[in-house]
């Protein structure tokens, strides 16, 4: 990492002189498909990673005027399927990617508005940061939609959502298209045009089944590639992180750093994330908490949930408030600081870095 | 299985005549710490599993009274450790095991009283059919025992245990003394000679971090051999239950068998088995519902929770009620019968069994 | 995958109409770095996947006189680090994949020259599909190449290459650059200007310890990322094809297909794949044979290592003989002929694709 | 393990005085099979494990003579199934256990002669510490048995043998009986009355497979719970030692210590045992070398391969010559001295400690 050696300064090593015979030698490269390595290993391989993604913060009372501007202009249906918004990282265009891997939109449902069913082998989550009444069919499971949760529609199952009531609601779409799309694995099948259940119970058949603390239905002793639990809730998640800061509280070992609560949203048939390329977490600080600044190699995204505060990140100062989203690009170092207490919903790649052994991590100090 | 071929029959097939010398190889067979094969194979390769260990079924009404009693004649404390009545196969005598690996046992600890902690290899657990009062003492972190709840005391962590109440308290303990004797793999330690901590919390620590469906802390990301959630409330447990009998009643799969729903006790950081020697399950018969009889390998022991009905084993039908136990040897068959709606908590060995590749079943039919 | 309802026939679905109210929404769109989904559907979420590279044909007889030319006119050392041909996909132009994942290229090593050491995230190898004389030293340990061999430079392990005689070697080189690049995993170090040792011997030190087959060192228990064998030798691969086609010729179960012998390289700690981002085959065709035509999610390349044949990618036949390679890009169906026994080294993604569940196949017929 | 406070110190302390009411209290337990813990804890969880089985060495030039008057008076045939002899552990009689897991037996096959087919859910293994002519024949498929092989008879493969020669041949049997015998999960079936290929190849089709050193076959890509190569050839394995000796010298890591290496027979699908309950390992020490004294938890046996040495077994040292055996129960310490190069097989129950967490392992100094 710190090696002063660069290849911006030993990158003329190999660089011949402009001859007639280099010149044919680079034009038979070209006609044949080939292309030297050595005029261009800097950037092939760098020293460490250097995305074209940049750090980038989203306001959300920017974003959400436009969302609302959109749920007027443009109707929702088959073809487009979505009234989503792609947060697109400036160094990725003209792509819409947030970054090279995941996809983040805010999605926007009007009043008794239905987006239709369909599959794909992208996985994909829903997070709440504000609103009510929107349900998401699952392979045929409504799921509630509420303030605080986590929703997960992973990859090929059959989903629509629609909204019951007569306001609209708007929030945070997850997905892994930029690694699909560039690593060509994606398939996608249309379904329902409608949703294939409007019921709207309090909560989803998987639910039911799973949503009990250590305790596995023998109906479902087949490990899952995906979580067969689909819906976190807020109720949870809060209860989780107000425990682990009691406990810091009363001296025993409980969050990840003073003053740092954290949870992981996990399979429970495997203790593993929830889906296999996108990792979920929320954290909270207490009020002046601040985190050490880390680089991570792979890209992660975070919504303010709650709360004020800020990021430094790669090195730059934003503050924070409700509905915010930032990127922090691979290997661009990040780190948070609560005003007040201090939620955040935070999803990244992690799985497939880890999976394919490439993570690293450098903690600052 | 059904092969008419037995050992009985053909077992003959090489035993030579008695001569002088075959008179002196035996002795020179004794001599040397040698056993010929052919002489007894049928017991050390039978067809199928051969228990020594016998079906057999406790009536709780009997139990008590020795438990109660005990409480007067014996006091509690170090050296003998616990006021643990084991539950002794007859087949296994003069052995106190329930099984070849499991052992069970009523423990009765009277108002006031302590047992002391200590620790060893052996994994343990406690189920409370009934009472309320007692608390258990798991590395520092003190555990409430209600009705209904499954508390573990994995492999060498410190365990004692007080009854803050004026009243008796009895529970069954289940561990694997009898798979660790015999496998001589057990250790054991003396810790503090009263409990560590005499305070009364309505959650353990553990509970406080764990037991959030799919939520793990991010402090908790190592993986874990046994269960950092150690308390499984019956709060959760019969509302898992239910909620699987009503999914049945809406048409949807839940239950392993038309009303019969079961959970299985997991380790939240696998969501495999809570301990790596025991499997701990519940099951809940709806009124009139009955089981297929099976055959497994390994001995399963089985306590009633609530309600009335029967159990089918080795062919033999004992009608069963609250508190009552019985053992279900290796390839013994059983099956249940609900007179009402049937309440049954059940451990095993069966991790043991799958773990090296031993598990077979057979259900007729 | 035939679903008659295709993205192109219903995208319209949600195209409002061109309002001056629209033209400012799209702009404050722009403005705030998002981009609709609803526009561009179906590029991001296809049907199946519509990798933008291309199924394409290298002749070797027309790669090996640019190879033999760079060695004439460009010299090897640090900076460019390597005299290595990048076969670049047209379809992905202008950079130097093979694959949106893998990369692969010809390295040209002259006389007695040195290619510097250096380590790197990204995984690569080695496959001589012809010649002699030059050893990889990995980690410090030399590793002879020769015709057949594979030889492994795992991620992050030092590597540097020297040619021992008085002729020129070429050989392929395959990495995960593309990946690496794409999802920003990557880090790289200058090692030392020559390589360690320029000892060469017939086995490495790595074969030694691990090349005996089902025989694991005790010093070598843990289980590695990649394989600590790094040298798979010609005369087991083929001994291991020889055999399962004289297998099949006395009628045992050893073919992966009629007259289709093959081997997948494997890492000897966990019986997966050598490297965790790349696997390696060789197959061997009987004179006559065929495969069945297969779309893989995925993309592999192939070599001729000797015979004579052909290859449909695409539906496009193609003939091929020693040294010529080609790719099959995700979903592309490819088939292979035999017109005399046909060898051919395989290297592909599928680790990538498999660990994150992406996996899909079709067989044709 | 120091722990100066034993049972035996304190075991007193809940005796109570022996009174009417207490005699009446244990005649209740007797009636109802049940037995107090606290009459018994010093027995059923030591403070560290003490085996029944006892540390011994069996003589091979005892064992033999035996083996051969056994093979004039015993025929071999249907019934007794083997002309095996068991090693009895002294400690555990009447039982013909060397350990309370393991089975280690002298099994001695005549001039021409046939031990039938059947199979069981037992594992076994049989290494040849001297002699040639005999294939043993599983599932179908005969592999040779020569000096310095291991050859794995599975759980559930049907296997047979025959002796294709004029000698007779003895060699070691292991398996893991006891176990299965005390945890009631064996099964047993008869199969042929010979063996159903009396074909003598020099390499069975297993090998042919898979005995090819990283080289996996296609058609072999599923996981078993066994290894799928079932021979290991002492060509083989000689050489992965000689090699480690090698590299020593040469002054690189490859022995476990100094002077000895050693090897793990492995299953190659998974990189792990060769069987789900049984580990097997082979170990040469130079001449002079010594290994440190070891308690662990579980058993070992141990056979002579070559050379001249000793063993310090629970304190007692005993010189070893070819084909001495000896046992080494659970946390009785062992080490090992060799006065010439000393070879010896190893195998143990670690797996079946290692998968059920009980391992542990002392180290002296």
């Amino acid at each position: 990492m710190r090696n002063a050696k660069t290849h911006d300064t030993v990158v003329h090593g190999m660089q011949p002189e402009d001859t007639p015979e280099l010149r044919a030698l680079y034009e038979g490269f070209e006609k044949e498909s080939l292309i030297p390595l050595w005029t261009q290993l800097g950037d092939l391989m760098p020293m460490h990673p250097k995305p074209k993604a940049v750090p980038y913060v989203w306001k959300w009372n920017r974003l959400l005027p436009l969302a609302k501007a959109s749920g007027d202009l443009v109707p929702v249906g088959r073809g487009g399927e979505r009234r989503a918004i792609g947060l697109a990282n400036p160094g990725l265009a003209p792509n819409a990617y947030i970054s090279p891997t995941l996809w983040a939109a805010i999605q926007y449902l009007g009043p008794k508005e239905t987006a239709p069913e369909h599959r794909h082998a992208q996985n994909a989550f829903r997070f709440v940061v504000e609103g009510e009444g929107v349900w998401t069919v699952v392979n045929g499971d409504p799921v509630r939609m509420s303030r605080g949760d986590l929703l997960l529609t992973p990859g090929w199952h059959f989903h629509g959502h629609h909204n019951d009531t007569d306001n609209p609601m708007a929030w945070l779409d997850g997905l892994d298209i930029p690694f699909s799309q560039q690593m060509d694995v994606g398939f996608f099948e249309f379904g329902a045009d409608r949703v294939t259940d409007y019921a709207t119970p309090e909560f989803s058949r998987g639910e039911r089944l799973w949503a009990h603390p250590g305790l596995r239905p023998l109906s479902g002793l087949q490990n899952t590639v995906s979580s067969p639990l689909a819906a976190f809730r807020w109720v949870h998640t809060d209860q989780a992180l107000t425990e682990q800061l009691a406990l810091e509280d009363e001296g025993h070992p409980a969050t990840v750093a003073p003053g740092h609560a954290a949870i992981r949203y996990t399979n429970p048939t495997t203790g593993g994330d929830v889906m296999p390329t996108i990792r979920c977490e929320f954290h909270r600080l207490r009020e002046g908490a601040q985190t050490v600044a880390r680089n991570e190699v792979g890209s992660s995204v975070f919504q303010v949930f709650d709360g004020q505060g800020a990021v430094v990140l790669g090195g730059e100062r934003t503050t924070l408030e409700k509905g915010d989203m930032f990127v922090a690009p691979s290997w661009v170092s990040w780190s948070l600081e609560a005003e007040s207490q201090f939620d955040l919903f935070r999803f990244s790649d992690a799985p497939i870095i880890e999976r394919l052994d490439f993570m690293r991590t450098y903690v600052e100090g």
